[in-house]
């Protein structure tokens, strides 16, 4: 079997996003990437099976073009999504698509989260922000593929580099976060919940669009993430 | 004992509603319908009996006039909106009722949840529709059956077609779902829970009640449901 | 032991408003009363006492002046509220306070639950109503019994029967709720929280104050408490 | 191994700020100070430290100056702020610090929390305050000793005493509370969570800012904490 070890990951951070609640149902899936081989290859959640009774064998690999290298059932419905963030962002090693409630209600209002306090800066890099709808064409298309084609478009138009601001809100849709591993992209949809959630309550209480200010939200970003970064036992 | 298989699929789709958190004390119900005897029968959940004692034994057969064909417990006091349900939808086989917390709010607003992602169009096609409030006159005279009777008057002024859109709020009541069975209902009223929790967030956050536009919430729902539906491992 | 039956109710349900989640730390108490000898006697919850280590002999039996006829303990700080309850409305038989979130919420707005749909139907008859706050004199003078006051002043001002309004919400403060049974009263304050639940989600989405009509929250209250209920299995 | 009792009280504290959800991931950190010696120490969470692995040999020992006595790990990035705390504020022993939920909410909207009921007059004397955000050149100079400082100029300017008002809000960030040991500021944490939820719910109900009138709140304060205190069975 290909990836045992990149198998194991993904199955474990499949099942955390459910069991943290962020994928009630089956809405949501985890893959992760290996790129020390001849050809980069993927492993992703198989389309509509359980959390609970999935194995790591059930996982599914295919390459950037999406072609299945082993397994025996369907990949997700969003790997061409998946494959492009790959293809586009070499700089990260995992991505998680979730339908969490709170991020999916801001992606539904199409309102990117204004960065409102130091729980959001610690994560991200100024807001979380939100792509356009596609268009009739997009959809009739290639969906899938250009879900992951408007969020890259998005980061592009805007200057944002991945890293620093490590998910997005697709329009009408859902959130995706991505990171270095599968298991920190992991951490990170979770975190966007908890910021969504947060930030919710807070624009409710009549807090500015315009979020704290840039020294703060700059030096608590550094603070975990900077050259001088002094957060944990690291 | 009469429909013995019908009769266990009915006890766990009213176990499930009370475990999920869908029909807090006693406020719900679900049937299942079995279409292929002489006479269609119903297998009911019993008035006001809990969750976690009832056994498959207390359920209630009846035809579709109501009439108790098998079981000594009081049928459900909601009966008559189910049989006139079945009778008038002959493509459905199992009928939920609960008072779920979100979209009982929506019914009691007396507001239709409007199509604002992906999670709604994969499941209903178009809002989730809400009646009007019963006259004074159909409530004196009949008002568990004229329940089911505005439901379907809704559903036949809007052109809609219960599998498509496979629930509906009655107004300052509660949701109605329904489905091929009485495990599909069941799943439906969760998503349904689920669907109003979102579209409750993002309309607080400004949310257009247009909702997403056509070309995207027409592929979703083809992608599960059309004759090209690429969901799953089916 | 005095009314060792009815003291193994009332820990019952003291220890059931903890555990349903209605009185976070030790925010709430519970007493039932026995009318049947010379003396009406009360028992109630201990002052700030722990609901999971609490005994049956814990709690303290009183009259209905609030002296204390058997318990070492210091009984509930709100005992006077309870006793002028009993005085007042004979018909009752326990007493339920919480500080429940969302009925306390109402509270602190000074808003009565309006009827918006048929969960709040089935169980009181017409709105939640809210007194007004207590004047610098009647906080001066006696604060926990003129809490009752407040309340049985506002019942009479309006008119309304505590068998069929079986709750208020004390403005700025929580909600009290009662019934036949110290059981009963503690399952009023549980569904009581849930129609406030509603009441909120429904009204942030625009629902009339006015509520459902008069015709269909009659039906709905006579159909469990009038001389012709057709709910349970009773 | 230095203050073994007081860095298990700490440990149980810390654990609990995680059991009661009020620190989600490893956001929040909790420390309690022994003033009994020739020099005051501080016993204080590790940073970054998962709180179910976390040992009582784990926790920081260090002076008012944040100078480390016993302990191998690196404290909390918000040492700073404890230390500063408790150098300005004698009366207290323990210090909590949480990102939980509604409490950060509001400090996000840079809003103080008003005293709109019992609940929240029983523990707050007035409002709960929220603190200005702190300028570039604060940022800049000593982020962490800063917060601290816009807490205690805060309390000034207000005219506050640290023990009536045991919390405070920090603008754009989240919750501080302390208390007479670090139990007492962990159950103030918890505490406040709660009346940041009810005010929450209070104000989107339309409740006025004013709060409760002055007899009310201050009754129940003096009722918990003044000489003739009534509450509990001390």
């Amino acid at each position: 079997m290909l990836l045992a070890a990149l198998r194991e990951e993904v199955l474990h951070a499949n099942r955390e996003i459910s069991r943290r609640g962020l994928a009630p149902h089956t809405f949501g899936n985890v893959s992760g990437i290996d790129r020390t081989g001849a050809e980069p290859l993927l492993v992703i959640k198989p389309s509509g099976v359980d959390y609970a009774t999935m194995t790591a064998a059930d996982l599914v690999v295919t390459n950037l073009d999406g072609k299945i290298v082993e397994g025996s059932l369907r990949p997700s419905s969003d790997l061409a999504t998946h494959t492009l963030l790959y293809r586009e962002f070499p700089q990260i090693g995992g991505v998680v698509h979730t339908h969490s409630e709170f991020a999916t209600s801001w992606a539904q209002a199409g309102r990117a989260i204004p960065c409102l306090g130091t729980t959001h800066a610690d994560y991200f890099h100024g807001p979380v922000p939100v792509t356009a709808a596609l268009s009739a064409q997009e959809v009739e298309e290639d969906y899938v593929g250009n879900t992951g084609a408007v969020i890259v478009r998005h980061f592009r138009e805007l200057g944002l580099d991945p890293i620093a601001v490590p998910g997005v809100l697709v329009a009408g849709h859902a959130p995706f976060t991505w990171g270095k591993t599968a298991t920190a992209a992991m951490e990170t949809a979770d975190v966007l919940e908890y910021i969504a959630r947060l930030a919710f309550r807070s624009i409710l209480l009549g807090a500015s669009e315009a979020g704290i200010p840039a020294h703060v939200s700059e030096h608590h970003y550094q603070r975990k993430h900077g050259p001088k970064a002094s957060y944990g036992q690291a």
